[in-house]
């Protein structure tokens, strides 16, 4: 087991359009985990309640997912309430209850420390940092951010990302971390803030992966029917370092594939509410749809190379 | 000569952030003659008033550009007033003045009718419609539109695209033609409306062509230095009609080829005003930046097709 994920594990209340669903499992670390579980083991770290069903934890132990660092607390499960109007790019939270989160104190069992690759999905960067501080040897960590922490907690949130090597964060937060609109610009100033690689997810128009003078422009794939949006971002880090993982290789030529992996694994992810769509994939259907990517942007290049 | 235009040529006045021109050479024919005529020579169709200033016919004829079909009408010339704020995308009017442009009929000389790809740019869907009368043999018609047609001269342009092979449009213009918000659901209502390839714009995040059951995603460059987006959707379409026309390949693998050659001259087209870039750019320059665009897309596919 080569990967660790940081991040919660909640019970999701939503709606869109397309219809509801109550108490479903959700949580940035599940839709990671479940996402990266196509590729890789992985070990997550996370706080329950001692009310989380029964059934969700079946679903988690059905997985190859490491659970010794799953915290089960006394007290209320993490609980999030949201709505998506016909505009799915936007989520509306109704309520968040954070109950056993606030006494998530994360903590690496000695074979969890030694994971050579550790995504800290978004919680708290003073979190993020205590993981951090736990790992062993050198291991390739990424991670996640909100605008949340961006203007509540910048100051901690710099310290964690001095540490990082990767930052997955989206359009609007880039520029809010960056303070400059331009995406080129942003992504050198934010570069300079620690991550040698930059992922930003631009939702239905892709994603852009800056590191050095690399520039990756990955598209994502017109949907016709979207359910939900919910984990959408987390699935797609899910796939990108489920198969980093897989593969051991983080060169730049290798998280590109990572990246349509991670897109694959997102376009699959927002088809059902919460992660019924994932529950049900195949690893066939996941190259089926890598290739329509491939199809989808491939063009021929002129004769000679630069 | 095998590629018709038919448009407007303007004089802009624009504003933006970045700085300011005076009665600039502009106009969506004019635009997509500057980036077409690196691939082809072609015949401009258009109007000017005997205001029109000579350093700018100057320009035009510097190019190969048939102008045998440019009427030159007693008149001021047609004028555009616009200004941009931060957020390039949108472009406020500030004064339109379409003088000479109201008595325009635009009349085919026995040359031009004959031309094999014709790009009909955004001017009334009846003045469109008056250009595909007098075209002989079976040429490749593309059109582009704007909202303003669309909620204003909808049964007309409904005509017009009956008539035409390709729609170029730009997102918002795809849903209010189709209806439809999804895109997927969109390409496949206007497709049913008349042309069978469909490619629409979106800006800084590139385009996107449909045409039976191909979907093409192509990336736009992310950009350091833009001082002016007029233009960019006109020098998009010349680059890929000019490049359709130079090759006389309308497959879809070629069209793909065409839409990068378009996304390279719109990204050159608004790194200066008017259409100061464009006026010292090279083939060379323009063929180092379609290698960038394929650096950029390129990723390994999977070991085996589906």
């Amino acid at each position: 087991m080569s990967l660790t994920v940081i991040g919660t594990v909640a019970l999701d209340t939503v709606e869109t359009p397309f219809g509801k669903i109550e108490e479903g499992l959700g949580g940035s670390a599940t839709h990671f985990s479940a996402a990266a579980t196509f590729f890789t083991p992985l070990s997550l770290v996370a706080v329950i309640g001692d009310d989380f069903p029964e059934k969700h934890l079946e679903f988690l132990r059905s997985r190859p997912i490491n659970l010794e660092c799953l915290q089960r607390l006394p007290g209320r499960s993490f609980r999030w309430v949201g709505r998506y109007e016909h505009d799915l790019n936007v989520a509306h939270t109704l309520d968040t209850q954070l109950n056993v989160l606030t006494q998530f104190k994360p903590q690496l069992s000695p074979v969890v420390r030694k994971n050579r690759f550790v995504f800290l999905a978004n919680v708290d960067p003073e979190l993020q940092g205590k993981v951090i501080d736990q790992v062993e040897g050198e291991p390739l960590i990424a991670m996640d951010t909100m605008n949340f922490w961006i203007t509540s907690a910048k100051p901690a949130l710099l310290k964690t990302l001095k540490r990082v090597h990767m930052l997955v964060t989206n359009e609007a937060e880039a520029r809010l971390l960056a303070e400059e609109p331009n995406l080129l610009k942003a992504s050198r100033i934010i570069r300079r803030m620690g991550p040698q690689t930059l992922i930003i997810k631009r939702g239905e128009y892709g994603a852009l992966a800056f590191q050095e003078n690399e520039i990756f422009h990955a598209p994502a794939l017109p949907l016709e029917d979207i359910q939900d949006p919910t984990g959408a971002g987390d699935s797609f880090a899910g796939g990108m370092m489920g198969y980093l993982a897989q593969t051991g290789d983080a060169s730049f030529a290798n998280l590109k594939k990572g990246i349509i992996y991670g897109s694959v694994l997102a376009s699959f992810n927002v088809e059902k509410f919460s992660l019924e769509r994932l529950k049900v994939l195949t690893r066939e259907e996941i190259e089926v749809r890598y290739r329509q990517f491939c199809r989808m942007t491939h063009f021929e290049n002129v004769a000679h190379a630069a």
